[in-house]
């Protein structure tokens, strides 16, 4: 699914709000055709973003296909208004590539499978609308087997919403691969699974299935790799998301944790009276909760430094490393291998063992 | 909603085996006008528990219609087949109740709502049918405001699944109304609200409002009482359940908890590779998880001693005291104001307070 040639809507956002695109760009196997951005059409996805292949931006789906020679296989959505709603703006261009033979892929919370109008011309062009949003059916409740998996796993945990863990899990298992091991990405959120093209919204699973999920998702994927890098959600001090937080962290039943941070980050994101613990206190509660059901460790760090020059930079991770006493890297501006070399570590993984 | 007459439903499984059944008749505010089982159809229900309110166990919903002279608001479904479904057996007097005028009222995963037959004979008669499981559609994320309500929460934290939360609850509620105290029961599970006659499944809700399903019913109860008693769910220990816990630990925001256990269970019920860790790790973690989001301590402890003649079930309340260093004792033998002597201890009212 995710060889696909694909173009990503991204209308008024590109590239600074419209993280689902960055992602896919930067992460996804697919080959990205065009971008549609109406406000940046004639631009180059180049003159604004330097680290991703580079595609035209363009006014509408038709001028994507005339660029692309006809040659389309998906639509993606790229952005997510706030509510996660369907913008009506967008309409014109989702029935022109249903129309032109492509799937359109969303991970709103509006389901384009909902969508009449949708639906039934997608049925006459015989597409798909993927809604990754959307659990599947068959998800039950856990019964322990992630723990039996012949695979290590890895999970990345977090400080807050929002600090980088699903960009520290791709990195991490771009890092591992580097190595020369088999690694495999989890995802467990909407925008990790237009990446992968698999996958399972966790935070949109009925509560009591919340580690059932994941742990589908952890045995599917242990029976193809050796290293998995769990994509973690929320906090476990967060006043609203801890439980989707604590349930993939028991779902996934985790042999090493990754510890993810956003220098500076001082209070829950939106929750601002209620100030992060020390980083220390994290490590102890994280562990302390993995324990009764699955021991594991937190190994490594991720620190999130976008906002900080190269120095504080720096000084921000050693500081990381210092309060939780593991290696600690930002995974954009150094790459994880500093993480991994925590992770092999942590595991009791040698580079031979690696090899053989 | 609580004082309807009711007839209760329990074929095959009265008493044993109907958990809802007996809830209601042992909590509720109901009067059970009639017991429908047609394996002992002929018996009175003080043939078989000795401390409920009396009534016929009768055959069928006409037979209990009789019985009654014709005045029953309500049909309880009061037991679940492993999986939650409806039985077929049970469609003719339901039928016959909807045909009577009376509400239908279920706690199922099949949903009555969502049967065809039941929902046009329902409109036909203009009654309801009140699915307890279907949680409500306008939940949302929790926005922390569980913390600043006018009155004291208390939360019921378990070591395991089936250990005895919901009747602990509702003991501590019916021993602190005994002190004077205006204490409220917050159900959290289809048999409460059942008893209850409100209240959210929160095992039913989107993970990611897990917390805030919890948020919403603490509010509400908070404008009408000044001491809540929010039932618990599963045990932050449980590999597939501990989502839900933490979520309500986090989204109640509890000045004190009263941490349940049954006393001789060593492992996680159905998951026996799941050992239970020490009693003292079980404050330990839920203190660690409430802090960061409301500080809480672990003030009492409710004890299930079934199992256990009377000599023993002292020692398991002594040993548990001993290992936790808070009061406890099993609410169904002894009552529960010793817990709730802890829990003013612990939230710091006297009874002056109380009182006044």
């Amino acid at each position: 699914m995710t060889d696909e040639r694909i173009v990503v809507l991204a209308h008024g956002k590109f590239p600074d709000r419209a993280k689902t695109a960055l992602g896919v760009m930067r992460y996804g196997d697919q080959t990205v055709e065009a971008v549609l951005d109406r406000d940046r059409a004639g631009d180059r996805v180049a003159d604004h973003v330097p680290d991703v292949a580079d595609a035209p931006i363009v006014d509408s789906f038709p001028d994507a296909l005339a660029a692309a020679d006809g040659d389309i296989d998906a639509l993606y959505i790229g952005i997510a208004p706030i509510g996660g709603g369907f913008e009506e703006s967008w309409r014109p261009d989702v029935r022109a590539a249903i129309e032109a033979g492509c799937d359109v892929v969303a991970g709103l919370h509006y389901f384009l499978n909902d969508d009449a109008e949708l639906t039934a011309l997608a049925e006459e062009h015989g597409v798909s609308l993927r809604d990754v949003r959307r659990p599947p059916e068959d998800i039950g409740v856990a019964t322990g087997d992630a723990g039996d998996v012949d695979a290590d796993v890895v999970c990345t945990v977090g400080t807050d919403c929002s600090v980088g863990k699903m960009t520290a899990s791709l990195e991490i298992v771009a890092a591992a691969r580097d190595r020369g091991i088999d690694a495999a990405f989890v995802p467990t959120g909407q925008t990790g699974i237009m990446i992968a093209g698999w996958g399972t919204p966790i935070d949109r699973v009925i509560s009591d299935f919340t580690a059932g999920a994941v742990e589908a998702l952890v045995v599917e994927a242990a029976a193809d790799h050796e290293l998995l890098v769990v994509e973690g959600q929320g906090s476990i001090t967060h006043p609203a998301y801890s439980a989707v937080t604590c349930g993939i962290l028991h779902g996934s039943m985790p042999d090493a944790l990754v510890l993810c941070h956003a220098a500076g980050r001082e209070a829950i994101h939106g929750y601002e009276s209620f100030p992060l613990p020390p980083l220390a206190e994290y490590v102890d509660l994280y562990e302390g909760l993995a324990r009764p059901v699955h021991e594991s460790s937190v190994v490594a760090g991720a620190v999130n430094t976008k906002d900080l020059d190269a120095p504080a930079a720096d000084e921000a991770i050693e500081s990381f490393t210092g309060e939780t006493g593991v290696p600690a890297a930002d995974p954009v501006r150094d790459g994880a291998d500093r993480i991994v070399g925590g992770l092999l570590d942590g595991l009791g993984r040698d580079l031979e063992e690696v090899d053989a």
